[in-house]
């Protein structure tokens, strides 16, 4: 019987209202399936923070780094300045663990009608480069307290680093509808994003049956809104994908439902899985939060895991239970609370 | 009499087309209103690139740092990579000229429906810094042609620059609906979006009737197609605010219509008005080019200029022409040619 250990970070505000209904679901997907998945807890988060002066204990990335995979709410909370939290906590795992794969997908779901007066067929995924880019450590403030005062910030590029990213996108491209657009701004931004290119190009020769091109990203993002059924496979760096898969998210009527998953290819460390939304100070502790996000991360986990089955089981029943309607959160317009939709979503399974 | 000297940059594919008829407008609103306007017309393109190896002469901009404005069509074509067109003749001249505010008003036209199901009443300004930041000549190739190779590229946010274009967007805002928002990062970027947002938190006090918020880039992005009518002033820097302002004309159905204004505020230099889109080889040379957004950026010149009236009057006519619907180019559904459309708006004067 296949065992696995999943570390679980809920995190902060609505982080952890969705990940405990998450981790009986998968406890249940487990033993309907037959494998076993042990949890363990891990309290980082804001308030560990504003505690000990840490957002995770000094060997934290130890703790978890044989864990299968690992499962987070959200990090931030108001009072400690995100990139306090964020560098502290979500950026370093993701770093660490070479997880350059941060993975979004984005379709339309049923009942959810979104923003747009005729989005078309909207099935596409958001293939964001996570691990270097434009969020990096080099730089700082230059002059501070002088009218000279400046602050720099260096975006780092590797060859490599854009290689496995590029090919990444283009393999997965294959087992879809074939086309890769590239996100770029090589009209503006001078070194790095030439160079981005010149690594697309060269990289797609490897895989002959895609088709590609490049868009510039601002009017990239105009063509999200436009013609979101255009795309197949977006493929950006930090930065850009950072910001398509939200604005692709809000095209497709699903923002507070999207999940994400941070991989880690080789296999060498745990990856990591955690829905888009935040942890939402505005709504936390009354209940109301949504927690598909978090159970379609979930699904993602489950895949990844090789528990395929179960982790369709899980997408299927989300998009039921999305599509029957009767039972909805307040952003989805109902009055349903997050325990009553995850049971929801288990009743569907 | 009033008397102005413009100087005309043309530029590439249907930049010549649309540039065209501008010219003509302009001097026929010369007449009406009574001043003087004279054009100087500047070759300065890719095809200039083409045939000498230089964008423009190497004192080009001595040429028209006298003028009292600047017209231009449209830069870059294929052949000539966008970094060699743009870095040769739009970014100096933003650049050495201080035009440090690059101005893009949204609203939904009428007649123009746009993409979103319920747009509401969308009528906002993105105030995007125009001379430093992400875009910067800083960084270059390291161990070019090895496994090791990467590309680095420095932002550059200094004081005093991010502290007139956000001086800028909170004055501009006293004269609207009184609200700004700050487009940010800096849960992710570590140095230069945390500067930004300190800055602009000590600014807005400069401005105590203006309220303000500020947004995470990828939020941001979500919301304008959520909410976009949530906005009025939009501030942000210069990758961000170029993002939002394409985004922002793709929600408000707009995209082939936006006008954008270069100014240099303290009026040392000439400021530059262009349609925000590009030269679009796809269609120059047919003389089916929307001419609208370069008529729409020569009305924002006129009001540069002083001559509020004329600029109104301009506005008004493309406004009524727009509404109107029966002449309009291929973009907006019409079979109408370029110079069609320009005639219509003239008339309607
Ligand atoms: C062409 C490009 C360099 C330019 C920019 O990003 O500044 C354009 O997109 C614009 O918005 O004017
Ligand atoms: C919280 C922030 C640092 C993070 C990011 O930009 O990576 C978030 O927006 C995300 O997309 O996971």
């Amino acid at each position: 019987m296949s065992r696995y250990r999943i570390a679980v970070i809920p995190g902060d505000g609505i982080g952890v209202e969705v990940t405990a209904p998450t981790v009986d679901l998968l406890e249940h997907l487990a033993d309907r399936a037959g494998f076993e998945i042990a949890f363990d807890h891990f309290d980082w988060s804001c308030a560990r923070y504003q505690e000990t002066g840490a957002m995770m204990p000094p060997d934290g990335l130890d703790q978890i780094r044989d864990h299968d995979a690992i499962l987070l709410g959200a990090v931030g909370w108001p009072g400690v300045p995100d990139h306090v939290s964020l560098w502290g906590l979500l950026i370093p795992i993701r770093r660490r663990f070479q997880q350059y794969v941060n993975l979004r997908p984005i379709s339309v779901m049923p009942g959810l009608p979104g923003p747009l007066r005729d989005p078309g067929e909207v099935d596409f995924v958001v293939v964001r480069e996570n691990v270097e880019g434009e969020y990096s450590e080099i730089g700082g403030r230059f002059s501070t307290g002088t009218a000279q005062e400046m602050a720099v910030q260096e975006a780092v590029f590797t060859r490599a680093g854009v290689t496995r990213i590029v090919d990444y996108a283009f393999d997965l491209a294959t087992t879809r509808r074939g086309h890769v657009t590239s996100a770029t701004k090589s009209n503006g931004i001078v070194h790095t994003m030439p160079f981005w290119d010149e690594i697309v190009r060269e990289r797609a020769e490897r895989q002959p049956s895609v088709s590609w091109r490049q868009e510039h990203i601002d009017a990239l993002a105009a063509k999200l809104v436009l013609d979101p059924s255009s795309f197949d496979v977006i493929v950006g760096s930090n930065l850009f994908g950072d910001i398509l898969s939200d604005l692709a998210a809000a095209v497709a009527g699903s923002i507070g439902i999207a999940p994400s998953a941070n991989l880690d290819p080789e296999r060498d460390f745990p990856s990591m899985f955690e829905p888009v939304h935040g942890s939402a100070p505005d709504i936390a502790g009354k209940g109301i939060a949504n927690p598909i996000g978090a159970l379609w991360s979930a699904s993602m986990m489950l895949d990844h895991l090789g528990e395929k089955r179960s982790g369709d089981a899980l997408l299927a029943a989300i998009r039921a239970t999305l599509a029957d309607g009767d039972v909805r959160t307040p952003d989805l317009g109902g009055t349903a609370t997050t325990r009553e939709l995850a049971a929801a979503v288990q009743e569907a399974i």
